[in-house]
């Protein structure tokens, strides 16, 4: 720390990204990427873009915002982009938290939401999750907070229904209910059809997992007009420019190649059912997860031990610190071969333990 | 505005970017972005990035930062590439200004400065150019403010002297100050070597204007390694994967073919000596530019009928309403026959009013 760093961020402790190891080739099961490449028709516009990559790209983001709109059946100005859904993210917490309008997210969820909060100085709340790990949502019902729900959550991989959620937005008619559906194209239902009906309702969606862009960060909003227009206030006299030509066009591409993501996410889940059908069989204890992931514990070894011998074996997965959870491994489902060849290594590594 | 809209932006005025106008097609002088295409090998180098974007991109930019190390000359751990150098100026007001630090910077400057400020809830003092738009640098002498400078400046296009900010860093011992060199390589004198000299000094460039990458966003900070590690914690308590992957490679292609920037850097320069002799015998006056853009205003016509003028005729400039700057256009150097083109459009404009 430098002698003049704010002393507003003496107590941040920032986020930490899933191990990206170059040293040696791992196969990579802990950071929720998609198995599968960016689609052909988005590599080829990135190609194109890439010629004039000397003029700025378009702040307003006009083609891929119309796409995205006729895809979800709503207005062009209910949509924002952002650079990944982090960035959207931290503009909520930005735009809609303050002294009066404090933060609240369950005590295990995506790991940013605190940051965030500290970030801009937002006082929080956490509010735990059921031991088995599923959200009890009379806990939120008209709690008077800016709500923060990851839908499915992670790491957990257990999803809401949209009619859970309802009972939220409608019990808290005066402070934003953000949506977090970054998981939510593996077999969980979308909020954003609520939009219309709900103005407190912001859905946040990426392009990182179902759609193969993790490399691109683009990251989306949609609600009211209204909530968009804060978002856009906040965008403006943040970054302006802050998709660039590439992602734009890698955006545009993947959109107009949706049946590929559709049978991407078909292919994942079959992958994701059989991996969860062989950790039962090895003795595994399993969140229901409609995710590209599992969370996954076993009583004969340490959720520690298990990630290190994993590691050691050539196999990366996530694991968390977090006390409730530390027994437990976040495993992201890869193509059929690494999940057959993340099995055998596990009974190996169970085999050993006796 | 929504009604969930903290109140502490109420008065927030978001930054207005230059047109980018899709109805007709214009000869582009608005944006000071580069006439020439990006380097052949950073084009090579995003089609191969595109081909991976289902994995993240490296949030540390390794890669990338070691490049730019070898190039300035200094250690890798002194640089922090971000999303634009918007970000980085951002992350600069996030850091190192509060209530005990305040900001300071020019009345005529790059507009997103004082954004920045009402965003963060900075104050700030804007300090006004002398009547020939020069900096004093006595005005910034001993101020103990965080002070942010563009060198050379914008939209005034004059530079200062490494040793006449050398006394502004010497003076403020106990605060940052942030020289913004976003148009340092057409022809001022950049202040990267002083980094080891000043533990206050924090230098910001982009890849936008020199480097043929606007639409890419790409910048960068280069400063001591604990002003580094404070911009880091920001960063990665707002968005650690802020660099997507063809930024990376575009970056990484761009700075191994530096032969390519430099020559392109040249001709700019040439095009702008060409551009302010045309001008002044058309009897404008001219500030002393530096940089990638021309400051410049006539007797005979009004700063903003020029600016609608040269737009019905397809020539796009950029116009600011500032009091003190109402008579002058910015006008970007594009290439030979595009400011050939300008250069004999402004005749028959001014003919037209004769």
């Amino acid at each position: 720390m430098s002698r003049f760093f704010s002393s507003k961020y003496e107590k941040l402790i920032p986020y930490t990204p899933g191990e990206q190891p170059t040293e040696k080739k791992y196969i990579k099961l802990n950071t929720n990427e998609s198995p599968f490449p960016p689609s052909q028709k988005a590599q080829e516009y990135v190609k194109n873009a890439a010629k004039s990559l000397n003029l700025y790209p378009d702040p307003e983001c006009r083609a891929l915002n119309k796409k995205m709109a006729e895809i979800l059946m709503v207005d062009e100005d209910q949509i924002l982009m952002t650079n990944g859904s982090d960035e959207i993210l931290n503009f909520a917490f930005m735009a809609f938290c303050d002294k009066n309008h404090k933060a609240a997210f369950p005590d295990i969820t995506y790991g940013f939401y605190s940051v965030f909060a500290q970030l801009n100085n937002i006082a929080y709340e956490e509010i735990p999750l059921k031991d088995d790990f599923t959200i009890d949502i009379n806990d939120y019902l008209g709690i008077n907070k800016t709500i923060f729900i990851a839908n499915p959550n992670a790491p957990t991989a257990i999803a809401l229904k949209p009619q859970e959620i309802e009972k939220i937005l409608a019990t808290n008619p005066d402070n934003v209910v953000v949506i977090d559906e970054a998981y939510v194209d593996f077999g969980a239902k979308s909020c954003v059809g609520l939009i219309n009906k709900y103005d407190n309702l912001l859905v946040t969606q990426t392009f990182s997992k179902s759609r193969s862009m993790a490399g691109a960060r683009l990251g989306f909003g949609v609600a009211s007009k209204a909530i968009i227009q804060d978002l856009n206030t906040v965008k403006y006299s943040t970054n302006p420019y802050n998709i660039n030509k590439m992602t734009m066009a890698a955006g545009l591409g993947t959109l107009e190649d949706e049946e590929y993501t559709i049978n991407n996410c078909k292919t994942v889940i079959e992958n994701r059912e059989y991996t969860k059908k062989e950790l039962l069989k090895l003795g595994f204890e399993l969140t229901d997860s409609s995710t590209n992931f599992v969370f996954a514990k076993h009583s004969d070894i340490d959720g520690k031990q298990l990630y290190l011998d994993l590691k050691k074996k050539g196999i990366l997965v996530r694991h968390f610190d977090g006390e409730r959870i530390s027994q437990y491994n976040r495993i992201t489902i890869g193509t059929r071969v690494e999940m057959e060849i993340l099995i055998n290594t596990l009974k190996q590594i169970l085999e050993e333990k006796r």
